[in-house]
């Protein structure tokens, strides 16, 4: 099954969500919680240290599991300007890592995230956290909403290929980054 | 002199300036342009590798000059929140390309900037390549805004340390990032 993992992440300077989901069974369509949780940075950490640890985290995760893919939440335009470039680093940092391993990145807006995990693209973060349970068969869903999130994501790129992700092939409305 | 160039960068995800400036003189106080420039990136590639490109960029600098420090614009708010995002990812790249090599990163305002480098914190970027190819001594400043944006606060932080860059000291008034 080497391979067939993906790595969701929810990328935020104070905390960012890690999600990895390997797809198992005979086709390949069966997700399975692989390992989640979420770093927090600590505020009184500069800017530079905090975007070295997401940016070791991500690494050291992709060393660790080999997913084939990373996914990443398309950028939130909703958000004010501030909040959005304190965002963007940390998305860049998570991004930078996959990009030195030459692994590629996937992403999905929102939207498509809910809309891939719950059936509403409107849907709010107690259903998605009740979903990923449930997609995963868990007992309860993390607590985290960040890891949710970024379980969320990494089910997104496995729901929005319509093939088994062993097969390669990622559905032509999926953003490849 | 070794250790006492500075590297100022303005990243961007489509244009990233760069600038290094050694200080010379007996007190390290006479701004020497070591080399400065601008990294264009395709718009036909991936975020992912142009984030890389960017960091591969600074990366190379700072392990080529071993600069002392390494100092960007500080985040303006003043854009839009999608282009902040994406100034923000190409930040983080240049910003970690830092932190790997466990260089510190200063940042400081367009208007700390514009006000250390030309004495007015409204100045045009005329006013400022203008200013640029004064304090370095060039016969003229270089065309690409984006490598006199990299000097002008590469050379903000030397002004606004009010000591020997040499000396290892930076005002209070510096942001660490």
């Amino acid at each position: 099954m080497e391979g067939a993992d993906v790595l969701g992440i929810d990328p935020g300077i104070g905390a960012t969500g890690y999600g990895l989901v390997r797809f198992v069974g005979a086709h390949r369509d069966a997700p399975f919680l692989l390992e989640c949780g979420v770093l927090k940075t600590s505020p009184k950490k500069k800017t530079p240290e905090r975007l070295r640890e997401i940016y070791d985290l991500v690494l050291g995760l992709i060393q660790k599991h080999s997913p084939r893919a990373l996914v990443v939440e398309k950028a939130f335009y909703g958000k004010s300007v501030s909040v959005a470039m304190t965002i963007g680093q940390a998305r860049g940092a998570a991004i930078l890592a996959a990009a030195n391993l030459g692994l590629p990145v996937y992403e999905f807006s929102a939207r498509e995230v809910k809309q891939a995990v719950t059936g509403n693209g409107a849907a709010d973060k107690t259903q998605v956290q009740y979903m990923i349970g449930q997609l995963l068969s868990l007992k309860s869903p993390p607590d985290s909403p960040d890891a949710c999130d970024a379980l969320a994501v990494a089910l997104t790129y496995h729901f929005r290929s319509k093939v088994p992700v062993g097969a390669g092939l990622v559905s032509a409305r999926s953003t490849k980054l």
